[in-house]
């Protein structure tokens, strides 16, 4: 079972918003555990990253395709041993002086997108990458 | 009133997803009028955009960030007497022939995106345009 944690700045404030990566959390469940942590803000996300070997979202990190990041992710989770973490920054974007120890920044788009629908995108791409990794028709 | 049109293939399914954009929807409101105009498969997107002045929603067209698209889409509202309209293909992407009609070829992100959550960035966007010609601290 892999495990893939989310450590990200915010409440997730939508209903829809859970209702949507709830959908998604379900159909990863035979294959993969979420969890996710939240910061109340910035502050707080040295402490909680301090023993983690983590991708940090970055609009101005490397950007992939989902092919080549469905790759990235599962050689990603091997080399840690089946577990992997992302961490998303606040509405300031994520602190610079952290940005240093990431494992990876990644950039979803250089679009800015809201914190919430971050969340959405990351774990839609985490299910698309198995999906892309399984060859099902769910990606073509 | 600026008026934006969005021709996309398929049903919005997810209860989750049109929740999410009848949010934006009413955000957008007092500003802009938003209409969505449904194609059962891609055959019907050349009739349904005959007449239309259109941004194809491409993976490999050009990339802006939130910035950069919040001018060129206040930019084309002018030029197109306040109305633009979109479009999304279906799970094969857009037309390759209906492509070359496109007044713009625009890629969201290099990753795959469902159709559906396609739309809900798509308007996301669109907020976020004109929160950004106000200056407000939506987009920062």
């Amino acid at each position: 079972m892999f495990k893939v944690k989310v450590i990200a700045v915010g409440k997730c404030k939508e209903e829809w918003l859970r209702i949507a990566i709830a959908e998604y959390e379900k159909r990863l469940s035979p294959l993969l555990q979420m969890s996710w942590i939240q910061a109340d803000d910035d502050s707080q996300l040295p402490l909680l990253l301090r023993n983690e070997t983590f991708i940090a979202l970055d609009p101005a990190g490397i950007s992939y395709d989902s092919i080549a990041f469905s790759q990235h992710l599962l050689q990603a989770i091997e080399k840690t041993g089946s577990r992997i973490t992302f961490a998303i920054g606040g509405p300031n974007g994520f602190p610079t002086d952290l940005l240093q120890k990431a494992y990876l920044k990644w950039s979803l788009s250089p679009l800015t997108f809201t914190h919430q629908l971050t969340r959405l995108v990351l774990i839609e791409q985490i299910y698309r990458s198995l999906e892309i990794s399984k060859k099902s028709p769910y990606h073509k």
